[in-house]
């Protein structure tokens, strides 16, 4: 399986550019190390100024976003190696939430946990040429062990097929052993000399791989389906991002595979698509190569390859769920995948208040508290001293939390408790007797919100063009495009060709200056087509094609 | 962290006995792959002979064991690269019950999942001096990506102290982020040179492994415990194996470490020892390396070296568990962490049953089955066609089921249905109306019964030694042994080559011929410590040594 690759650019534009993110990476490192953060002195005296995010998401978002992920202390730089990536907890709790619920899912359909070695020979590498070629440059090459050379080297695994299959041969003997479904969650080593992005790409990522066999086409692209059903879920309903499904062009289909369908997303700040997750129909490439075979139900003696599929989700969505719902004062979190969901800051205690008032306060306050907790809420009380309200406000901001909940004497004497949306920044407040029903439902506004708003922008950016003279505009105007194509993977490389290079934005905009040749490339062929095209008359975009079109396909700027 | 190493043997006999044992796992794995899972043909004829386990687990322990976990489909090799397993969906059930238990335990003393790099480099290894000579010898080296040279290589992990502890003298600012506590579930790589086994001794594993910083001494070492105790519970509470929990001596702590703290089980086959998990007190060795300070809270300006502790419990504990509970019919599993915790079999099924019958017989099952279910029972049944009642016993058998139901027009007749437990063979009748009780509470006494009969076998075969001359017939025995011991690693070094190569055994039995010259060496100091050694007084047993006894120390032939 693979990801996503970005559009070549000329060497130089992507030396720049790789010089640039890794400076502001540094600049955010250092000051996230310094600020984020704030110490107490042994003195009593704190240090009040929390140092948010200071890039603008509009303005500069490659900055903006490397410094929320750091920040929000989801990601740490690994600067012993480049290109490598610490998952911190704030990141562990999402990825878990989202392993927990894929794999109930994937149970109730009948698939397994394996676990294969994270090695592979060169040997069963070759079976599939396609496949190689895709996974050698990025290879990791273990060629010693201590300090002895191995008499043969071994590759840490970029995906598994070629290190699973020939086990499958073994252990799938008859049609009725089928389907067969095995799932991993590991991790995967692809060396890329590309640019790094935390989530996005790194030399080495979380992920989990699914490799099924079946009996038939039909039923392997039945299954084929059924996951990327969940894979848009995930981002669904999980993630409150919406994609869009479809099937991946020639072009951009997995190495060796038949077929691959795919969910896509959509950055807004910078209108570029982001492949979400595949899941691929492998046809039977690989069992002819690795020999899995089974004797046709239906004619005794005669032997049948079977149909595989293979599947990922990578802790790539996490990224996109950064980049879609974070603003300037960092990461928003939807309320489902996060850890904490509610948190809970006293105010209005000052020096004057009476120490009978405190404990009366503080009482109440951890009544609040239980209430939260038995309805179900992951609530967590701010209960640290020496610091403002205001500073913790800043700093639970910082990290995402969905719903921040006020208490203070004022509140008290009218019975209910303050509250502000981190997605809107809406306050308002509910009463004490309501905090069970209340926060539960506010949570799942919050988590509808948050999609509908992201639907929205996806949806009003994704425009259906007719005429290869708007290409430029829409793209530059942040969007993605539906466009009459013939398929054909020459064309698309030409349109890729013809939009490489080419803006009609103002070159000096900061936007412009990151990705100013960036060409588009194909998203997916929507498996929802918009109405226009009339077979057999409408032309391919590409106004130096002279081929007729055969589907909208989206294509766009992407990741 | 590291797994006991066993004790060094001469090359020759150590060839001979990977030798053997890789023609051993040939012969089972094609045996296996022949026979385990019966074919039936197109034609319809089954093929009705199941070869279960060929070997006999008192006569030859060793293939024994390696059939038991390829048939019951637990691992299989990864005849790619020797030293690598395959874990199938059998193991990674266990392992998942494994990790939920164990991390619900951490969660609620506020551990926090993280994931670190895969690989490590040169520089940040060499920190520590001991360390990196512990785990030099079995590095694997990433040379090369794609067709190019790495300037520096890298290694994979063996561990994770190197790899983590640059970032915990970043993140760790002040004592209030005390206690600063971390885990993380991966697989480690250690290129053993030594006959690799299936769970045992691996070159990849999987584990959970923990890093933790506290701001004395005495709190890492509290914690420490409180690991050791989870650790003991999922031997003892999981996987019903009794362990008996202490401290390595300073020869088998581990490299770099302040002291080690372990629990040890016990094969009563072979008599040997195994080491089970490991939680150790790194002290402040890491913590100066690597620079790891607070502010002493008590003390303006003065800076503390944090104390830490790293702990990891690995696949290991699954073949530890194989080896004590399995018997010559296969795999015997403990309940708790059966994912088939009781198999419901329709037997007394005829060509003569009328079709009505059938019917009537089909419902009542399925009602059974609906029972258990509701009741929380971990139930599947066995409708296969074309196979004897004989035959699935044998298979469920082989796979471990902890309990059989069989349910026939007889049963039904009596408004029963019929048990056999797989752990005794007891066999019984169980009253329609109390399935939903019974079942889970004879489940349970499974449980307890398997544990309490591995913790009497283990009890009798640890002797209290007094003599020099009883440690050899107490080894052939197979008993381990406490003995009054110095502490001294000379001492103990001597111990082991006193012990090597010497047997009272009948050298021609299969068991003096696999481990003929194996020595005795330290497993662990028990905490709970045996009467009659009097300091000051009672000698070390080692008749060479002059030295004072200062504690009984287990010693045995090990893992």
């Amino acid at each position: 399986m693979e990801e996503n690759k970005p559009v070549e650019q000329s060497k130089s534009a992507l030396k720049k550019a790789e010089k640039e993110a890794k400076k502001a990476a540094e600049k955010a490192a250092k000051a996230a190390k310094q600020a984020t953060l704030p110490v107490v002195g042994s003195s009593g005296k704190k240090v009040d100024d929390i140092i948010g995010i200071t890039s603008s998401k509009a303005d500069n978002f490659a900055q903006w976003y490397q410094e929320v992920v750091l920040k929000a202390e989801m990601v740490e730089y690994y600067t012993e190696i480049s290109g490598f990536y610490i998952m911190r907890p704030a990141t562990m709790y999402i990825w878990n939430v989202i392993r927990k619920w894929f794999t109930e899912h994937i149970e109730a359909m009948g698939v397994d946990e394996t676990n294969f070695p994270m090695f592979l020979s060169q040997k069963s590498l070759e079976k599939e040429k396609d496949h190689v070629e895709g996974f050698a440059p990025e290879l990791a090459w273990v060629t010693k062990a201590g300090d002895k050379n191995l008499e043969v080297p071994v590759a840490v695994r970029p995906t598994s097929e070629a290190v699973m299959y020939p086990y499958y041969a073994k252990w799938i003997r008859s049609h009725r052993d089928l389907p067969f479904r095995l799932n991993q969650w590991n991790s995967v080593v692809r060396w890329e000399a590309k640019q790094t992005t935390p989530f996005l790409r790194a030399r080495e990522f979380l992920w989990q791989e699914g490799h099924t066999a079946h009996l038939t086409e039909e039923l392997a692209g039945k299954e084929v389906l059924e996951i990327l059903e969940l894979y848009a879920g995930v981002y669904e309903q999980l993630l409150a991002v919406p994609v869009v499904r479809g099937r991946k062009t020639e072009n951009e289909k997995f190495a060796g595979g038949y077929y691959t369908t795919t969910v896509e997303g959509y950055i807004p700040s910078n209108g570029r698509g982001i492949q979400g997750a595949t899941s691929h129909c492998l046809g039977q490439n690989f069992s002819k190569m690795f020999d899995i075979t089974v004797e046709d139900p239906n004619e005794k003696g005669k032997h049948i390859n079977v149909w595989q599929n293979s599947w990922g989700l990578s802790t790539r969505v996490i990224g996109v769920m950064v980049m879609i719902h974070g603003d300037d004062k960092g990461l928003v979190l939807p309320p489902r995948i996060a850890k904490v969901q509610t948190v809970l800051i006293p105010v209005g205690i000052t020096k004057s208040t009476t120490p009978e008032d405190k404990a009366k306060h503080s009482d109440k306050f951890a009544a609040i508290k239980q209430t939260l907790k038995k309805a179900g809420v992951r609530v967590e009380d701010d209960l640290r001293e020496g610091y403002t309200p205001a500073w913790k406000f800043n700093d639970w901001e910082l990290k995402g939390v969905p719903l921040r909940l006020e208490f203070g004497p004022k509140d008290a004497a009218k019975e209910v408790v303050s509250f502000a949306r981190r997605d809107t920044g809406e306050k308002g407040t509910i009463p004490l007797d309501d905090l069970a029903t209340k926060v539960p439902e506010l949570l799942e506004t919050i988590q509808s919100d948050m999609y509908n708003k992201a639907e929205k922008a996806y949806r009003e950016h994704r425009v259906i063009i007719k005429k290869w003279d708007d290409v430029l505009p829409a793209l530059d105007a942040k969007n993605v495009v539906l466009i009459p194509f013939c398929l054909d993977g020459k064309c698309e490389d030409k349109i890729k060709e013809l939009t490489t290079g080419r803006t009609d934005e103002d070159p000096n905009t900061p936007e412009a200056q990151k990705a100013p040749s960036m060409g588009m490339k194909s998203l997916c062929i929507p498996f929802e087509q918009p109405e226009g095209l009339v077979k057999g008359e409408t032309k391919c975009l590409n106004p130096e094609c002279e081929r007729l079109a055969e589907q909208f396909v989206m294509f766009g700027r992407s990741y």
